[in-house]
Formats: structure tokens, sequence, C-alpha cells
């Protein structure tokens, strides 16, 4: 499970603090300011900047990753009036996915995930702040860069992005953050597929290290997507506005993604239920098994052995004609080794009965 | 689980890309115009050929079986002014059942199940446009056509179908893909009672299979009926009027079915969670058995087998007085044998009073 | 579980099908006619023989018995007008209990429950069509009437049921289908006492397959009484005027009833868990004390039986003074049994301290 | 569980039975009347008595104790206007808690539980009817007078009791009965802090029916507390002017205790699932540690004792070389010892490796 | 599990009764009053000190630490027109958190948890009140006061407390409360993840017993947390005016937090159960194991001991050519051991094979 918020219990709301992990370098921060005939890039190096590119009609999207800066996000939150609570969320690594509404904005914090090289689950952290006629993002930016293919259809202008507003961008931001699951989900449907396979032809422990990682795995998602179905629901149904009625299928078809993702990730659940359910009963079935084996041999030859045993007293013959007199019988051995084969053999058919062999 | 659709993390929305399965063929297209006097079938090879039958007063549909031909769809999406995000859906399959109302129309995706000559369970989708005079559906088709009886019963004009508008029609091609369920949670009801005697009588490894199997065809089912039970649901709640007050019923009592069907496979789920807690308790008792007899064997000849090695030992008598003098007792063999029998008869004496034989 | 109804996928909606059982035969139509002063009991034989009875302000009950005459239904249900899909299900068994509000009329199927002569539960489909001023009621009527004592108080006149309209006359019906539950649900109480009492105490299969009956009639019970609390919920809640505001109260109580025998269900439900957690529980005891007998006799004896072998075996003691030379040692037996003794001693005080004796 | 109603399925609804118990004897009515400057106390005998006493505007509180008088029942009804069903419902004992509004009338009916001499939980049925200008109340009164306390306030005449209406009354009369959770909720904290500390230390049987028996002691307080923490809750939103706004917050009040009280109840409920897996865990980790020392002593001395037997063999050393060659070298016992000392020691120092010493 | 209040049943509600614990001493009350221009701290020791601090416009924050006067209550909570029953929830320790409306306060009750010296979790009730100028606090204050930072903040003047009203204040004191929940389920997050892991590697009994207590403190916390987020969700819905739109956003951040350690609280049950899988599951390996190593040593050598008994037999050759002849046999030792070599070879061939080594 991931860590909370080193926030100092009892200090002030609101308040900026840079996270002193590695990556809070000095941010970079980029501008794409488009409409459907006009398109311009560049790097930002001060909020004065920015301001030519919110009084007009294009749509602006800012760009801003890694948290290093507060100094710079607290202008910026000036200049575009965002709220502190939004600001402060954005540095605060390790929330809850959360949408919230302020006056002519939508803050939106998401969760990525990715897998880095040595196959790990990641859960990266990604706020989004949707005005009338920009979009503002920001990203830890520890390992993968989410927003790369939506930079790439901006400039290539195809589909209706470059048609459409800022809540189209904010639609296809989102979009690009919830499709990142789908793959992930997607290779874990064969891994349960194997993983119940081999549990019910021979549990071993590590196969129990497996299912118990995949169901933290399972869990850690759970906890991501659930609330963003619910923020993409809310979405969905915005009456503010902001959203316009021509994006509101977009948003709606991304909210149904989030149902699929989520509706499969419950399935993992029950999977992995029934699958440690199947784990316990296939021990059970072996512990049975094995002590079949057992009591059968047991069975069979501790009474033969006292058989055996019980002629390997030394009582005098001699002294008694009540000590032992079998042993000098003439037939006494085979007799004794045929009861004991008897005796044998009705075990084995008694055990055939009760179906234990 | 079934995989999820190979859509590329970061595409544009609504991408139409045609499947590269096998069935990705030309699809046959095929329009059935009628009302209650006249009937018209062709097979359409061109967009234009629709042109007249949407301007008419009767009921066209058009079915198209094959999901091939994204050129065709794009082309037909146009004319029928479908939204790009219902075009998608229609191509991309592997999706969950929903609905989606736009303007007008109401897009209607389903899931359709049967079972193969191998008896498995396939799902296959099926969609469903609404508009106001006709119904377009879009079918994988691999298996089978779930539309035919619908289409005999268009052809030999009984019930009201002909008589009533596209609304109809839409309700009597959806309630054909929920009336193949039926018999296939039928065939289940049987199946699972046999199991669950089969668990009770003698619990094996193989019914434990059968049974995890049981239960993923459970849940397959049960994910597709699910969100179906909801579409139609809504359906039933229509206000947008785009289904008539006279088809409202009909809607209703298709909306029970997938109650009725739904109802069955939560009882299977408990069934199965039942059937899961039987085979344990079968094997605990099993071992449990298993245990009391052994104990009971070895209770019984351990003691005994020790007393006869006892009298095995070469202690010798000659050398002293106090080395094993019973072994020249005269009556100590009979002795030692009756002290047996004695211990013998008592352990199973004790056992019977513990209720272990 | 009980199979689905026999219906065709792809048949047309609405399709009167005699269901093709024994009790299919010519049903029996009777009508009762009454007010506070008239009272009017026949049978019917032809629909034309209801012609006057509806157009009175008189109370009519239509009662048919066995589902044999598909015909005279379908005669009916013009006469009555009632909705073909309200007809349909009066003949479609095995179905889930419902309420379907058409204009003016409530249809209303419901399931009744009762014990055949081998004590086993039984259930039969009992429909309702509540009309302004009449109450058709059909049974499958296969093994009870359960409408004989409602009969009983027509004719005797007692209580309020001839001064008040035809939703008295049905609540009256409704009700009596659902006092039906509660002398079997009742009998369970004490069954399910006895039986975790039994689990308790000593843990058998066949205790086990009680349970899992008792499970199963639960949950047949439970598919019954749920729906059936919602429809009398919503009657309860009706605004279209068909119940008067005087018989509200009655059905209110009705629901209490099935809010009652539900709570009761859900009871048992719980109930059975427990019960499968104890039998688990009671064997897993049964298997440890099994195992601590076993061990402390096993513990006890291998050593000693070990010893006495070591005293056995057949060493030379004349080959060489090594050689097994407390054989000759004139207190060597005594010492050994001693010996012997002490092991047994600290064993089974060890064993005490353990608490496994 | 508790039985249910002994109501004749097929009778009529509201038909006063009088209940076939022991204290179905004529009942003892009392009537207090009262405002801030007046008090009244008197035994009502004859219904007229009770004339009055409901023109005036003082508050009446009405107390029967005792179910035995159905005619003096029927003719209080007819005089205070009694719903029929409301009062069968008083008659009838073993019913869930309610609640029914009438025109210008609550019925409430509850569940007081108490403990009786044996430490036995008892639940008895209080009803409460509250009109305009008085309360009127129903025991069985089998052991305990509930209304003691509220009997002493009256006329102590502290708090505000004496200055509010039939309303405020009402509410302390709930209030009394709910109270009377506490103690019982209490004093089963306690039980199960200890009931788990034993089962994690050495789990019997006898703990396991003490748990048993405690499951269903909770599941009895929660069908009882569940439905009055309802009835609360509608009371408290009550819009019908019965209830006015002053005494609103001391119902509500009172509702915070059944969420209190329920809340226990609940977390009893997890206590006692936490309690069995406890339970069953226990059990297996005893279960494993009893196999493990089976396991050492038998792995141990087995082998020990096989190569005790083998020199117990009485192969004639003389008739060949090859015959047991060993029986007659010097140092053969001394090393067959030694062997053995090895063989244990090995075990030992691998059981050890294992941790299973 | 925390008992509940000591109210006596029956007695009158809104009874103050001071508890009887060590801290029920004088209690200290301290008064600040502040804007944004001026700050005044003060003692009071007498109710009428506060005469002049509500009637100006100015925030007064008067906190009472301790319960022991409940003799100043009373004379507070007529000064400040408190409710009786708020009156009485503030001095009854061991309440459920909660959120009552009155006529212009709200009063809220909240759990404050931290751990004491010895790292054991308390939980204690802190009172608020908030009206229109003033905010009423009341702790039980056994170790730690929470408003410590909020009074540093409010000298300090930092942030925007200083600016808002009352209403910002009892955000800041809310906020402070929850926000004391955030290092305790940090703590957690590792201790579970090392739990996990151990019960993995080798479960004891010892383990069992920390999985057992963290269940019991994450049941305590969840039931702090659940209604404080209720209290958080109905504040932040407020219409009532007490709460202002510019305050509303930072109550909507508050519900944040309790939603977030909710969550967590959530998934630590979630996980706790999971291990309590894990537990079972690994003891049920562990015993498998050990059966097998059992079953393996057994298997082995009984047959091989039997053998060896059979030889060990006294039976005399010299009384019949058929008693035992091998015994004289040249090469009966070595044919015998090779015997036993195959049969003890074959054995471990046959386990290789079946998995069990």
């Amino acid at each position: 499970m991931q860590k909370l918020r080193n926030h100092q219990p009892g200090s002030a709301p609101a308040t900026l603090a840079i996270p002193s992990t590695p990556q809070g370098q000095k941010p970079a921060i980029s501008l794409i300011e488009y409409d459907a005939h006009h398109l311009e890039e560049r790097k930002i190096e001060e909020v004065e900047n920015l301001a030519d590119c919110l009084n007009n009609d294009q749509v602006s999207w800012i760009n801003i990753t890694g948290l290093g800066d507060a100094e710079f996000l607290k202008q910026l939150g000036a200049y575009l009036r965002i709220h502190p609570l939004a600001l402060q969320d954005m540095l605060n690594t390790g929330q809850r996915p959360k949408l919230d509404e302020f006056d002519e904005q939508f803050f939106v914090l998401l969760h990525m995930i990715y897998k880095d090289k040595d196959e790990e689950l990641l859960v990266e952290q990604v706020s989004l702040l949707l005005g009338r006629n920009f979009v503002l993002t920001v990203q830890e930016n520890r390992g993968k860069d989410v927003f790369d293919p939506v930079r790439r259809r901006i400039r290539e202008g195809g589909g209706n992005l470059r048609f459409m507003k800022s809540d189209y961008l904010a639609y296809t931001l989102i979009d690009a953050v919830i499709d990142n699951y789908f793959p992930i989900v997607d290779s874990m449907v064969d891994f349960m597929e194997d993983l119940q396979e081999k549990l019910l032809d021979h549990p071993t422990r590590e196969h129990l290290r497996e299912l118990h990682d995949f169901r933290r795995t399972i869990s850690q998602i759970r906890r991501s997507i659930w609330p963003q179905r619910d923020i993409l629901g809310r979405l969905t149904r915005d009456e503010s506005g902001l959203i316009s009625k021509r994006s509101k299928p977009f948003y709606r078809d991304c909210h149904d993604h989030t149902v699929i993702i989520l509706d499969l990730v419950e399935n993992f659940r029950e999977a992995t239920t029934n699958a440690m359910d199947l784990y316990l009963s296939s021990i059970s079935m072996r512990t049975n098994e094995v002590m079949r084996v057992l009591t059968i041999v047991i069975t069979i030859f501790i009474p033969l052995t006292f058989i055996a045993s019980i002629y390997g007293m030394n009582f005098d013959p001699k002294a008694s004609p009540f000590n032992l007199p079998e042993l000098e019988l003439p037939y006494a051995y085979p007799t004794v080794l045929l009861v004991m084969l008897i005796i044998a053999v009705s075990m084995i058919v008694y055990f055939r009965r009760k179906k234990w062999l």
C-alpha cells in the first residue's frame, strides 16, 4: 500500500510543500496554444509569458512536468485564479483521485498506472485543471509521459481535437490516462488463468505467494479506478456548462471505459477468492490422499508385524507345552505366512470397497 | 475471461479499426422494409441503395453480418447520422453491454451467448441502433444467426409485429437475444444438482475442477446479463418518446426475463459457494474418518507389538533369575496372549464409547 | 432449483401455450358475485355467461383452477381486456412473482408454497388480475386450494369483506397466499435449532446432507418471498387509485408479513452459514483430538518398542565382551523395564503439561 | 429463534385472539392524567371511566399490563378509534417491531429485552399508541415493568416531562424501552473480549459452544434493534405534526441511541466471525504442532527400530559366512549403537533446520 | 471495544452527570477572541466573563479542557442557548461521533485518536459547538491537547484563519482532529506488509495474535472515522447558512481526508482477511508437508521392518523343513537385504513420481 502524504498534522490547510523526492527538481513547463487553424508550442519560463494566451479564443494547454517549483506554481495559481486547495493537491502526491468543482474551474486528480522495467506496477499522480479556455496539467513524470500521443494528435490535427474547446482537450487527456489501464489489466487475464490452472494441479507455497501478490495488485488498481469512475460519472452529469453538450458523449465513453476496467478488476477479485478456495481445497485433498496412503500402509503392515513379533518371543517351548507350541509344528511357518497373506488381501479388499484405493 | 479490445492507448477516440479476426470479411448487408401491408427484402451493396427506404413510413431493418467493411460502415454512419462513438463500438468486439442515448437514436450493445459444437460457451457481440423509422443491427456472426426467427415472423406476418413501429421491432430483436440465455441457464440447473450430489458422496479432484469451470461460466453469463438488465430497465423508463407507450409493456416483459435469468445466475453463484463448502467439509470429514481408522489400528496393535517385543528380548534367564523369568513359566505364553486380548478388547470398547467405531 | 418456462427462443411474445403437464386438463371456472346484501355462486362454462356480472356494482370473483384451456382464456382475455402478456404469464408456470400495471388493471403473479404428503416443499404459481369491479384468479391447483377459507368467509359474511370492493378481495386472496408461508417457516425454526445442536455434538455426513437440503429449501423460499415483498410494497404505495385508501392499511399489513417472513429466512441463511462453520470447526476439533490420541500412543510406545528391539538383537555376547554384555547382567531385565516405565511416565507428564491429556 | 404468531392461515385479518399463554389473564389497566399543575392516577375497570379524560387538555397515559381481555380491548379500540389492525398487533406477540401511521395516530410496536434470573435473554413485546392527547401502552409484562421509572418521573415532576405533550410522553416511554438495551450490550463487551482471549490460547469445544450461543444472542438483539432504528428514524422525520418540533431533538437523540446499539451489535457480529476464524486457525495450528511431534518421534525411531530388527533376524551365521556375519564381530554392537545415535542426531538437526523443533 | 456511557436506564434525558473518572476535575476554560486586527486570550472563571465577547463581531473560541464542572457547563448552556441534549452529550464520554443541528447552532462530537506511551491506541471524545460568532470546544484532555497547533496559528496570524469567521475556525479545529489519524494509519501500512510477509514464511501462533490485535485496532478506527465522514459530508452540504460558501471547499477538503482514511482502513480490513486466509493456507500447506515426510518415512520402513520381523520369528527349522528354511540358506541374508533395498528404492521412485519428494 502506498503511504499517505507527509503533511504535518495541525499545519495550515493549503500549505504548499515541495515533496522531498528526487524528482522534485525544477519542473519543465510547456504551452500549446491552438485552434482549428493555428498551433503554437513553446517553453514557459516566467508566468508573465502566459499573459496573452488566456485572453484569446484559442485553447491553451499548460503542462508542468515535475513538482519542484512551488513558487512558480503559486504565481501561476494567482494568475489563473486557482483555489489554494487545488494547488496544494497538485503538489501533495499519494492522494486519492478526486474531482473538485470551483467557480468556472474543474480540478481533477487522477492516477496513472504503468509498469517499470522490473514489471512492477507504479502509480503516478496526474492533476488536471480545466478552465474556460485553458487546461493545466501537472505530472510527477517519474518514468513515462502519458500525454505524448495527445501532443502528437494536436500537432497532426487529425480527428476533431483541433475543432473543439478546452473541455474536449481535457477529455482527451483524461482518456489518455484511463487508456493506460487496459494493457495492464489485459495482461492480468492470462496470468490469472494460468495461476488457477496451476493451483488446481499442484498447489505450492510459491503459487500462494503469487496469488497474494496478485491480490495486492488488484487492490491497488481498484483503489485507483474506483474513484476515477465516480469522477467521470460526475463529469458526464455536469450541469455547470464547463463540459459542452457536444463533448458529453465522449466523457460518457470514457466513463464506460472505467466501468469496463472496474468490472474486470471486480472479476479478478472474485477469481482470486475462488483461487484461494481452490488452493485450500487442493491442499486438503492432497493431505487426504497422503493420509490414505499412510493409513493403508500402516493398516496392512502393523498387524502382520504384530503376528511376526508374536512368534519372535523367546518363551521356552521346552519349559511347558503351552509355551509357543506352534514353533515346533511342522507347517507352522507356511500357515503363518498364509494367514498374513489373507489378512493383507482382505485389508486391500476393504480399502477398495471404501474407495481409498 | 475475455480479453479487452485491442485499442492502442492514446489513439484518437472513435477510430474505426477492422478487427483482425478471420471473420473480418466483407460483411453481408440485408434490408427488410415493411408495414402492415407491404414487405420487401433485398441485399444492399451501396449505401445509396438505402436512400428511399428512410424517407417513407415503413419500418426498415438493416442487418449487417460480419465486421469487415469499415468503409461501408463509415458511409452508412454519415447517411444515418450515427455518432462516431456508436460506430466505433459496433466494430470493437469484447465490450460490455451498454445503452447510449443520442439525439433521436438509441444505441444498444448486447451479448448473445450460445454453445458451440464442443459444448463450450461463446459470447458474441450484437449491436442495435434504433432510429425513428429504422433499426440497424450489426452481428459478428461467427456461428449463429440469432435473428432468423424474427425474420420468419416478419415474413409470416403473425403476431402484431407488422402492425407496429421500429421500437417494437427493436424489442423483438432484443428479446430474441435475451431468449437465447434460457436454454443455457436451464441446462445448468441439472448440472449443478448433479454436481452437489457428487460432492456430498465422493468428492474428487475432478469434481473440484468441474465446480471451478462452472463458476467461471456463471461469472461470464453474469457479466453479460447484469448490464443488459440495466439497459432494459432504462429502456422501460424511457421518456424520450422513441419507445412508444404501446411497446413499453413488451420491453418491461423483456426486462423481467433478464431479471429471471440474473436471479437464477445469482442462485448458481450461491450454490457454487455452498458446493465449495460442501467439498471442503466432505474432504475434512473423510480425512477425519481416515485418521480414525489409522488411530484405531495403531492404538490397538502398537501396545501389543510392544509386549511381544518385550518377550523377544534376548536376556539370558540363565544368567540371573531376574532376567525374563517369565520365559520359562509354564503358562506364560497363554497368559500373555490373554493379556493382549484384554488390551485389544478394552481399546475397542473405548473407541466405541468415543463413537469412533 | 425449478426449471424455467419451456418457451421456444425466438417465438413471438404473448404466445399462449398450454403447459404439457398432466394437470393441463379442462379447467374448472367458478364465479362468485357479491355485495353487502347479495351473494351468488355459479360455475361458468361460456365466456358469455360473464356478461351481466361485469356491468353491475357487485364484486365479481372469477376463479380458474387448472391451466388446460387456452382458448377459453383467450376469449376471457378479450372480454376482460386483459393484456396478452398477462394472459401469457398466467399460463407459463415457473415464473418469478411479479406485478404488472396495465390500464385500470393490476396483474399479480404469486408463488404459493405448501408441503406435499412426503413433506417435500412444492411451489405453485397463482395469478391474480385486479380490475375495477372484478378479480380474476388462476391457479395451477395441483394439490391444494389456497382460496377455500376466503370462499368460506365470503359466504359467512364475517369481517368486513362483504362491505368492501374488489381491491379488498384482492388483498384477502393475496394474504391467503402469503399466510401459507408461516407454518412452513415456523416448522423450520425447530429443525434448525436441532440441527445446530447435533452439529456441535457429533457432526456426521448425514447432518451435512440435512444442512445442505435445508439451505436449498431456504433459497427456494427466499426466491419466492423476496419479489412478493416488493410487489406488496408497490401495491401499498399505489397511486393509480385501484387500491382504495381504506384498503391500504391491509395491504401494508400484508407487506409487513412478507417482511417478517423474509427476515426469518435471512436469519436462516445466516444460521446455516454459522452451522457450516460449526460443522467444519467441529470436524477440525475432532481430527485434532484423534491426532492427539494417536500421537500420545505412538510417542509412548515407539521408543519403548525400540528399546525392546535393541535387546532382541542377536549379537553374540560370546564373540566379544562388547556385544550386548547387558544380556547377561543379573539385573538387566528389571532395569530395562524400569527405564521403560520412566520414559512412559515422563511422556505422560509432558503431554499433561501440553494439555494434550 | 422466536416462533411466529399462531395465526391460522386464511383467517380474517384483524382477528383478536387472546394468546393462550399463562399471562393471558385479566389485564391490569391504569390511567395517569397530568399536566404541569395536576396529576391523577387511577385504576380503570370499565371503558366508560375513560370518558372525561380524553376531552380535556391534559395528557392521558393508559397502560395495560397483560393481554388477557380481548373484549375490553375491543371496546377501548372503538372508544379511541384504534384501527383494527393495530388492535390485532397489540395482542399477537412474536412480531417484528413496526410503526404504522393511521389518521391522527401512530402505532408503535417495540421489543423490550431483559435478562431473567437464569441470565437468559428474553424479548417482550411492548405496543404504544400515540394520539393527540393520549398515549396507550400495552405490555405482556411477564417479568419486568419497564415503565416504572417513567411513572416515578411523572409523579416527581422532575425534568420537563410534565410541561410537554403526549408526543414527549411517547418519546419518554420509547426511550425507556431502548435504554434497556444498553446494560445488556455492555455486558457482552467483556464477554467477547474474554472469549477471544480463550480461543487464542486453548480452543475447546466448550468455547465453540459459547461462541455459537453468543452469535445467536447477537442475532436476536439485532433483529429487535434494526427495525427500531428505522422506526425512530421515521418518527424523527415525521411530517404529520403528531410529533412537535420541540420533541423532535429528543426523538433524534433516541434514534442516535439505537444507532449506537446497532453499531455495537454489528461490531459483535464481525468480532464473532473473527473469533470463528481464530478458532479454526488455532485448531489448525494445534493439529500442525501435534503432527510435528508425531512425525519427529516416528521419523527418529522407526529407522532405528528397523536396524535393530535386522539384527534380530535369526539367520544362522553358521550355515554360511554371508548370513549375518556382523553378529559375531567383536565391535558390532557398539558400532550399531553409534550408527543409531548418528542417525538420531542428524534427524534432529534436520528438523531443527526445518524449524519443526 | 469501548464500553458505553453509564447512563441509568429510565433516567430523564439530558441529565448532566459528571463522569466518575479521575480527570473529572475542575476544568480549565480559556477564551480566544480575535478578528483580522485584534487578538485577546484569557482564562475564564465565571460565565459572566463571557458577556461582552458574544455581542461583538469578533470570533470567540471558548475551550473547556476536562469534564469536571457540570454546574459551570449548565450556566454556560443557558448563556449560549445550548440545547440540553447537546450539553449532555458533551459530558457523556464513550459516544459515537455525531452531528446535531439545532437552531443557529451545530453540535459536532468527534473522536480524536492518538497513541500513548505504551504505543496503545486511545480514543478521546472532543465536542464542538458552532454558533454564529463563537465556537465552543470541550475536550476530555487525558493526554494530548490536539488544538495547540491551531492556537499557535491564531496567534501567529498566518494563513487566512484570522480573516474568516467562526465556521472557518470550526473547520480548522475539526481538521486538526482528523489530521491526527494520518500518522497512525500510516504507521499501520508498514506493520501490515511485514505481517503478511511473516505469515507467508513461517506462520506462528504469535503472528496470529498480532493479526487479531491489528483487526481490533482497525475496527476501532473504522468505528470512529466512518461517522466522521458522514458528519463532514453533511456539513459540506449544509444549507442553513452557518457554513459560508467560502468555507465550503475547506470542509470538502476535510471530508476528502476522512474518505482517504476510511479507504485505507477498508483496505486494511481486506488485507487482514487475506492475511487470515494466508495463515490458514500456510498452516495447511505445512501440515501437508509434515504429513508427506511422515508418510514417506513410514511407508519405506514399515514393510522393511515387517520383513525383518519375519526372519526374527523363532520357528524351529529343525522341527520341519517348512519352518523358515531360509534361515539356513547360504545367501539368505544378502538376498533379504537386497530385497529390502529394492523395496526402499521403488518406494522413493514412486514418491518422486507423485511429487511428494
